[in-house]
């Protein structure tokens, strides 16, 4: 199974007038430190502040009658969470989302503010696809897994197409694309639709340390874990197994995932809130990090860089801002 | 002296591939708190972080060869500046900025990389004007005015122009526009841009308390100033002085100003982080608090609302975000 770019094409046509066309912004200020030109498309002005709302979108869009009135069930650290519970408001969908206790809680709040009903569980020692699949099965609702689902990598896709027509307005020619990696439905979405457009285009991943299992693998050529008892501060980026859709995808389509840490998560969180004025989140922040601490190149190169969330507790940022983190 | 729709849409053409067209943002979220339709107008996502860049450039564009080569003298708190010491970098124009010693350190130092040279003052007992004005003399310089300029307000205008054709897009039907006040330059452009296209649009300022002259003067009839010792953190909203241009546009165009507390600034700071994921300096959110805090009413309209600028200093912000001011 994998996503082509006229999957990605569909799914931007059920998209369009519900999401967000996220603008395609430049800094100069960025552009000169990283000795390229650096477009920036911010996910963070996306419905729910995460790119998850087009994925989610697009596989409610397509549910029957019948499967709309059983409702829906999804399992998420957060924003795919907010992205399913938005989209099944506004499709006239029940949705209950299975959700880590020690997620951010203005991702919990804003998911029961969208009318899911939330069910919270122990992110280190509880399954959240069995929990899931139990409510699934009670009830009858359709599962929607956070990235390895074709509908879901489809429609996160789409804001692959819009920064290849947005480059062109600008004039750019668009020689790399870097996205933050967690479960690989964002970065292996837009692989396909950029390189479907532009098939020199080198498309970089960025995940953090201990839960680079994606980086290992490609890496040791055999399917790797996320290091038992990690800890990051990229909350959104922690998905527990190697997608079966995506996983092959990444390994097709990209140039390489990098591993990057907590300071250089929060030094890219800072870089953003000066330099482009934008709220975003660690794991949101993690392609710019890599850029940013040289680990994916730009020099002397046009690229973009994927801010795919801005969802962050004011606590945390303000440590981040404070230089505490 | 005023300033026209032609003039506006004659500035509009100047800035064409120099300025950001900044979107036209939509917080589902915001509209529900205040019972209308809230759209947004980021100018936090304009070269420099704020709107400023529109005037500048529009008037260091229609400098004479010789203007050029002598070289342009500004003052301002911060946001003028960087717009004067960018527009002029990108024309080839030196540039002499004269800025209050207490003016944010962000905006200095990036006033500074921009190429400019900074000359600093005692906001309190010294008269940025006459500085200027001798430097002027000396150097034989031309003076960029932060407001009180036709070519200035036209440039600020532009973004009205902007909002219009956007909101048209989205199909809404625009009935007001708020944006913070300072010495009015960006809220009498807009006016004449918006009120020029849509002539029923009622126009809203939002001003600090204690820097609130122009409400003052529009509601004793009179000329008022500042009061003397007044603070605030909207540090981008303290004009010493009514304009002799912006003021009679105000008093002609504007539906009415209102004075806002540093207080609402600061939860208006707080929501544009939760809701919209923008950074804003507290100036920048001067019309946003005006609306959440009941004072401009939106209650079943559709309005805009321009987030002026983000430039603001990380310790302030975090001092914001965990609810020190």
């Amino acid at each position: 199974m994998t996503v082509t770019l006229e999957d990605i094409q569909a799914a931007s046509a059920r998209l369009a007038g519900h999401a967000v066309r996220t603008p395609l912004l430049e800094s100069p200020a960025l552009s000169e430190r990283v000795g390229g030109r650096l477009l920036i498309k911010p996910e963070t002005l996306q419905l729910v502040g995460a790119f998850k709302f087009r994925g989610a979108y697009n596989r409610l869009s397509q549910l029957s009658d019948d499967e709309r009135r059983r409702g829906v069930v999804a399992f998420s650290s957060g924003n795919h969470a907010q992205g399913v519970a938005l989209a099944a408001r506004m499709l006239g969908v029940p949705a209950v989302i299975v959700m880590p206790t020690d997620a951010p809680a203005a991702k919990i709040a804003a998911t029961r503010g969208y009318g899911a009903e939330v069910i919270t569980y122990d992110r280190y020692t509880e399954d959240r696809e069995a929990i899931a699949r139990t409510i699934a099965a009670e009830r009858g609702a359709i599962t929607v897994p956070p990235y390895d689902d074709v509908h879901i990598i489809a429609g996160q896709g789409t804001l692959g197409l819009e920064l290849v027509d947005q480059a062109r307005t600008l004039g750019a020619e668009l020689q790399m694309v870097a996205t933050p990696v967690g479960g690989g439905g964002l970065v292996s979405g837009v692989a396909a639709a950029v390189k479907g457009l532009i098939p020199d285009a080198r498309i970089w991943g960025a995940e953090p340390e201990g839960f680079d299992d994606i980086a290992r693998s490609l890496a040791t050529g055999t399917p790797q874990s996320n290091i038992p008892g990690a800890r990051s501060i990229c909350d959104s980026l922690q998905p527990p197994t190697l997608g079966k859709i995506t996983f092959p995808m990444i390994e097709q389509l990209l140039a390489g995932v990098v591993a990057i840490t907590d300071a250089e998560a929060a030094e890219a969180m800072r870089a953003a809130f000066i330099h482009l004025k934008l709220v975003v989140e660690p794991g949101g922040a993690a392609a710019l990090a890599a850029i940013l601490a040289g680990k994916i190149s730009l020099a002397g190169k046009t690229g973009v860089v994927v801010l795919s969330g801005g969802n962050v507790d004011p606590a945390l940022f303000a440590r981040v801002l404070n230089g505490e983190l």
